[in-house]
Formats: C-alpha cells, sequence, structure tokens
C-alpha cells in the first residue's frame, strides 16, 4: 500500500447523523452545511436518505438537497438507500452514488429492514437490474453495516462478513464498505477483518465508517489507513450516535479525522479553518445536542500552519 | 514482538492529572483513589511528586501517599522529582520509582526546570549517584517530555531525542520513556519514533506517555503498542490537560485504554466494574473540573462481560 496515495473523508453527518437526532433540521441551515462542507474541500457528500418520511421525517428534503448538491462542481452525492423503492427514487434525483446498507448482524438485519441479510442480497440484485436498466451510471455501494459486532445480536462473525461481502459484489454492487455501526470494534479486529476484505474484495472494498461510542474511533481509522482503507465516513462535531448509549460519540469526528490524516502528513484536500468555522455554525443550529471532538478546541498545534 | 504480553498501565491521575487543575484535593481523597485504584487492579501508580510545595501545593502530601501506597502489596509506587533534592526526598519516602523529566525541548527544559537539557543530563548522574550511595534499589526512570513536539519551540527534531535517550542511560537511568507532553504526537510519528527509541535504548526504553490534547491518544497508544511498547501512562477520567488550551483533555484515560486492550484480547489485570465505579466517586470529588472518557457512558459491548 502507498502511504502517499491521499484519503477521501465523506461526510455523513447530513444522514447518519441527523437521522439519530429527534429534532429536524431546516432545510435552509443543512443547504449552509452542504455549502459550508464544499467549500470547506469535501467532495463526497451524504446528504440524506430515500426512505419513507414517516420513519425519517428529519430526512424527509433528500431530494432538494441532492437537486443542489448536484450543482457543485465536482461534488460526489451520496444517498442512502434501503430499498428498490428508494432506489428509483435516488435514481431520479440523479444522485451519483447510493449507498446500501446490508446487516452482518441477522437480528440486525431483520429489526432494521425485516429482512435476512440473504433477502437483502436479492434486492440488491433488483437495485442493479434497476439501475442498469435505467442507463443510470449512478454507483451502487454496499456498506457492510455491525460488521465488527450488534447490540441485538453479540458476536458477528468475520466468515460472515466476508460471505456477504462477495454476496453484494455478485449481487452486483460496484463497491462495498464496512462499518462499526455500533461501536464494537478494536483496531486489532479492524485490521483483520479489512485485511481479509481485500482478499475477498480488493480495491472493490472503499470504505470504512467507524463511530466513536467507546473512545476507539480514531484508532480504528488509523489501523484501517494502515491496511490500505483510503476513504472513510465522518461527521462534522461527532453528532448522532446511538439511542441506547445517551451522549455517546455518533460518527467519528470530520475536522479529527482531517487533522490525524494531516498530522501524518497524508493530503485529504481539506481546510481547517473552514472546516471549524462550519462547525462552529452548526454548533448554533443545533444548540442543545451533545457535540464532540477535540480539534475546535485545543487547535492546530504551532508546528502546522492548515491541514495540508 | 510478542502480541500476547500482557500491558501495564501506571495510573498517573493522582501526580499529572492533579497538577494540572487549581484545586487541591484533600488526602483522604487521594487515599480513597489510591485505594481504588488499587482494587481495580492498578499494579504502578504515581502517587505526587517531590517539588518545592510553593510551586505545586496540590502536591504537598507526596511522602504520606508513599507512606500508604507503601502498605499495599505488590503495588510500584512511583514519584516525579525534579532534581537532586527531591530525588532525596523519594530515597526518604522509600517510593519504588522515581520518574525524572527531561524535556527534548531545549525552550521547555529551561521554561520548565530552568536548565539546558543536558545540565538535567549531569543532575541524573548524580541523582544515579546518590541513589547507589545511598543502597536503596528504588528504580530511576528518566521521562524524555516535548518528545514530539513542543508549545514554546515547535518542532523537536528526533535526532535530539534519540541523543537524550542515550545520555539519560549512560547518565545511569534505569529505563526511559517517552512523552507527548504536549498532544502533538500523530500515530506515524509514534511509530517510527518509538521504533528509532528501541534501536538506540532496547528493552530499556518502557514507557509511553500520551495526552489527548487534539484526538489521537487512543490511536498513538495503539501505534506505539504496535511497535512493541508494553507500559503506559494514564489517567483517570483523563483530567488534566493543558492549562494554555482550556477544555482540552488531560492524559490518554485509564479506563478507555483498560477497554482498548481488553478488547483486542491483551491482558491488563484491570476490573472494569471498579474502574467504573473509582470514576464515579473521583467525579464527585472533583465536581466542575471536566472530565474525559467514553466508555464510562458506553459502558462495555455486550460482547463483553469484563476486561478480561
Amino acid at each position: 500500500m502507498n502511504i502517499n496515495l491521499p484519503v477521501t473523508i465523506r461526510e455523513v453527518g447530513l444522514r447518519d447523523g441527523l437521522q439519530s437526532i429527534a429534532r429536524t433540521l431546516p432545510t435552509e441551515c443543512k443547504l449552509e452545511w452542504l455549502r459550508g462542507a464544499y467549500a470547506a474541500g469535501l467532495r463526497e457528500i451524504e446528504v440524506g436518505s430515500f426512505v419513507p418520511t414517516r420513519l425519517l421525517p428529519q430526512l424527509a428534503d433528500t431530494a432538494e438537497l441532492v437537486a443542489f448538491a448536484k450543482t457543485l462542481p465536482g461534488l460526489l452525492t451520496s444517498v442512502l438507500v434501503p430499498n428498490l423503492k428508494g432506489a428509483q427514487a435516488a435514481l431520479d434525483s440523479h444522485a451519483d452514488l447510493m449507498l446500501l446498507p446490508l446487516s452482518a448482524s441477522h437480528a440486525h438485519s431483520l429489526a432494521n429492514l425485516r429482512e435476512t441479510p440473504d433477502q437483502v442480497v436479492i434486492e440488491i440484485g433488483k437495485i442493479r437490474a434497476l439501475r442498469d436498466s435505467s442507463g443510470s451510471n449512478c454507483q451502487i455501494e454496499v456498506g457492510i453495516s455491525t460488521a465488527f459486532g450488534c447490540t441485538l445480536q453479540g458476536r458477528v462473525e468475520e466468515v460472515e462478513v466476508l460471505r456477504l461481502l462477495q454476496a453484494a459484489l455478485d449481487a452486483g454492487a460496484d463497491r462495498v464498505g464496512l462499518a462499526d455501526t455500533v461501536g464494537y470494534a478494536d483496531p486489532q479486529r479492524v485490521s483483520r477483518l479489512f485485511e481479509k476484505g481485500f482478499g475477498v474484495a480488493g480495491e472493490h472494498l472503499a470504505c470504512a465508517h467507524f463511530h466513536d461510542t467507546r473512545g476507539l474511533g480514531m484508532a480504528n481509522v488509523f489501523a484501517a489507513w494502515q491496511v490500505g482503507v483510503r476513504r472513510f465516513d465522518a461527521c462534522l462535531a461527532g453528532i448522532g450516535g446511538c439511542p441506547h448509549a445517551p451522549g455517546a460519540s455518533g460518527n467519528v469526528v470530520t475536522e479529527d479525522l482531517a487533522y490525524l490524516f494531516a498530522s501524518m502528513g497524508v493530503t485529504t484536500g481539506l481546510d481547517f479553518g473552514a472546516l471549524i468555522a462550519l462547525r462552529a455554525r452548526l454548533a448554533q443550529s443545533l444548540t442543545g445536542e451533545t457535540l464532540h471532538g477535540a480539534l475546535w478546541r485545543a487547535g492546530l498545534p504551532r508546528t502546522m500552519k492548515n491541514l495540508e
């Protein structure tokens, strides 16, 4: 692995962050977030989910956000899609990428999508057929959720994760990723599972998604990077988190992740000042929510002028 | 390196934590902390500093704490010592280990000890002679502070850190460690500097001391562990921190560090329930101080019964 390759951070706060908090952020706030994230150098942003509005009213304006995001040159606009109907909405919106969750935990899959993992794989095949017949070049990314364990089921076997990686690719996913949905991962397991995952999926394995629930988020990111992962999901101010662990962190924090890579001399294309300024505006919009992150408080070391 | 070797966590909250906050904790509270830390399985505890009371009134009861700590079977009692006078006090107290700070940053050394690093090395030689002539078997550990950068000076060159590691050993240190005093380290630099440090000091390099100022504490611990470090300083609830960065974390958090290793299957001998209960009592004693850590909030994953 070439350690000099740049790293891509995909901002997922507008989806994974906002779906986890009760309030609905006004569309104008979300658009400001989008504009700010783009201005700070983020070039992949997950703007929402095409799920029924009654389930996630917080994300009801996803199509509007995609439409705006598409006006920003060079931005890869990503949306989450739980099923064929959502995929049709994603295609209609002209999003660049749809993320399909596939739980490695049987129990989580039933609770989240009311389908077994293998039923979801069949749905992925249908989504691929729909995408191909529509003539769209929207990418299909399958995120294997609960890949490191599950709050419902407990252990998740690596062999099952690897089986589903292969099944997702066989069903037509363009790329796949591994997600520690509930913050159970540790860096050793991260190294091992991604190494095995590369053995199955090669360069199609192209995303790591970590939550910082138990303080290991950054160590897990580092471990994944060490074995070759170059694309990470993260969330400004680490909003979100698990409703079963009040106050626990959500996704790893975008600005801290940007600092991690900058401190190691790895390019992310992100601008520190712009990220921190955006974080401050977000904090105003999200008064009362628990925010996370360390860098906004401590600032850059005096040995570093910007994230470069 | 054998990844199955156990890891030792040295609790330094009573010294590095308490010296960084303004209030003076009553001796009885400190004794409870000591008892609780011992009951949770900690077998190395830094109980204070032998520095002039006018400089650190918070630590004026260090001799009393050493006396109590010495009654706990199998506990290695450590104290910080800035100079020959402090070393005499440490020997008088019958502490098991004295930690001597040696700044790799010239500017920090002058600000902190009013001596250049090389003057401090001469002092270390005198302390070694004093220890030997006293017939004590108190270990002498030199901690190279600001080893990863300095808020005063900025960059600290690796070659200078390695030169001081060698100089400390030549002057009579029994062991040496590397400390990221101001939270400038990143995991790549940690790997590199410890690997080079092992090249100079071999197994005498036996401690890593990280602060979590910018969110990289756990990633740095993991990186140091990967290259063979098996002994880490940490601080319950992560108290302390840098007076120049209000709200920034102090040392890496003992209970989170214990979780990191437990999650990787590495033995620390620590008991989760006892650590969390102690943290809760500490939080009462330290009302108003900013505490840190993630595990106390989220709890163990359901796949883990205790830190084992």
